[in-house]
């Protein structure tokens, strides 16, 4: 269902929550065909719990399939984190001090949202 | 070999990992409905995520839902357990001391799985 | 600062957050002397991480030892649940319905606090 | 105070793991004494919890301060993985692609452990 604007949206793209500006090439994009893969397949293992859950599975198998799946995000989480760290953090520390204490200060509230996550 | 009793049994089999055999309802029947909303709008994030980072989405936003997700995540299994100890647990409890016992014991592992997840 | 008062401190120091009205015997009463031993050696493990920031030992061996006490911190936590669990909660259920549904409640936060610290 | 024997010990420091070698004055050099102090609290929490585990205490009570600790263990991480990303990894990527990338495994190993633990 949800029938869903996003495909429509052809301009306005944003990014959730804030939309930094940030240019180019992510740091994950050598590694973006491994990420959707990952990603293609947690989507399907959530539709799997759905399908559980509907099916009346017992609570404890149903909670296994879940942590599989958060630990399947943190893995996503991990990597992404990974790329970052070592393009554009190292990027940055070799641009200025500035561009340095902005992408640390950035990195680090993303991991402290990862770790309490 | 491990003439495997499981094939025969009857119609609906497995569950993921162990097909523990158990009866009737699951403990979260009563929020089925609620639960499978989460889990279609978990899906739908999933699929958000994907499309960031096809559309080479700056690494930290796309962390963003990442972290937001796995909280998504945590909190069905934080309401499946509820429902678990609720129903399950207390019902075992008041059957006999070795149903407490096995359900205790697979709570406290799915639980531990949950905290280390 | 941080003269030490705790030693001055007259009385009986209380529990910490709330000193909730219970009787008796705590579910952990059989494993107490284990869980005693643990925290002595976490009690020591704090004070060796201590000692390394003292003697400016690097970053990274400061935060694997700091990664190593909190799971030893959450193996406690984990134990002192099952035990809890397995004596306050099935003696709950039964006891009474409104005696299950109480510590049911009680027992879930716990948890919920477990999994988000 | 801290008459502490770790002083006299001239020869033998060690760290513990693995001692790599690594020159002069660690990320977190400049809140060396903010951290200590946060130590010096939490060691003094978990021999809190030791009395309480002593006391008798309900284990629900227990737990809260378990968790609490836990939560200001991450904290210590947290600083002091900020400290090392912003000078020990900034540096690194200063210096050489060599000894980035050296920094960059080494810093995503530990956020792996952080976010594991």
């Amino acid at each position: 269902m949800s029938s869903d604007a996003t495909t429509t949206a052809a301009t306005v793209p944003t990014g959730p929550e804030e939309a930094t500006e940030h240019p180019v090439t992510p740091g994950y994009a050598e590694n973006k065909a491994a990420h959707l893969r990952r990603l293609a397949r947690i989507e399907g293992q959530v539709r799997g719990i759905a399908r559980m859950v509907e099916d009346d599975t017992y609570c404890i198998d149903v909670l296994t399939q879940v942590s599989a799946v958060t630990r399947a995000l943190q893995a996503v989480s991990l990597g992404l984190l990974d790329e970052h760290i070592a393009h554009c953090v190292v990027d940055a520390a070799r641009e200025s001090d500035e561009a340095a204490a902005e992408k640390v200060a950035e990195v680090q509230a993303a991991i402290a949202r990862l770790v309490r996550s």
